[in-house]
């Protein structure tokens, strides 16, 4: 299954609790498109907050944060990892 | 340990001997800065990386970087984890 990098800009002062409150949201729903979100980083100084997703296709990630209340900036394929 | 997500731009093309090529270099000589480089992700399409590192700042990040190099264009603490 293909991985994404998603990025979101604007989430200056995000919280431990919504980071938390984000992320469950995406995984209550995340089967519906055959997503699985595994991990989210966030710098609440620059409001910048990057999930690492296995998924169809970006559009499948975006449906997801879209219906979640938070759609992504970018969305990068990142087929290569080390 | 702080962590930071650090971003290169401008890397079309890579390949993931390019990938691991550079993340050796950087684990070649990262205890210098007390840093660590766990992963990394890369589109090759849009010329993306993206690193998550251990360290005990931005800066020291970027010193590992720029004696590797390649200078990342963003680094962001990221001290918010799921």
């Amino acid at each position: 299954m293909p991985r994404f990098m998603d990025v979101h800009h604007n989430m200056k002062g995000i919280t431990a609790d919504q980071l938390r409150e984000a992320h469950n949201a995406d995984l209550a729903i995340e089967k519906d498109e055959a997503v699985h979100f595994e991990k989210a980083w966030a710098d609440p100084a620059s409001g910048t907050v990057y999930c690492l997703s296995e998924a169809p296709s970006a559009e499948a990630v975006q449906r997801i944060h879209e219906r979640s209340g938070h759609l992504a900036d970018e969305i990068h394929p990142v087929p290569l990892t080390i």
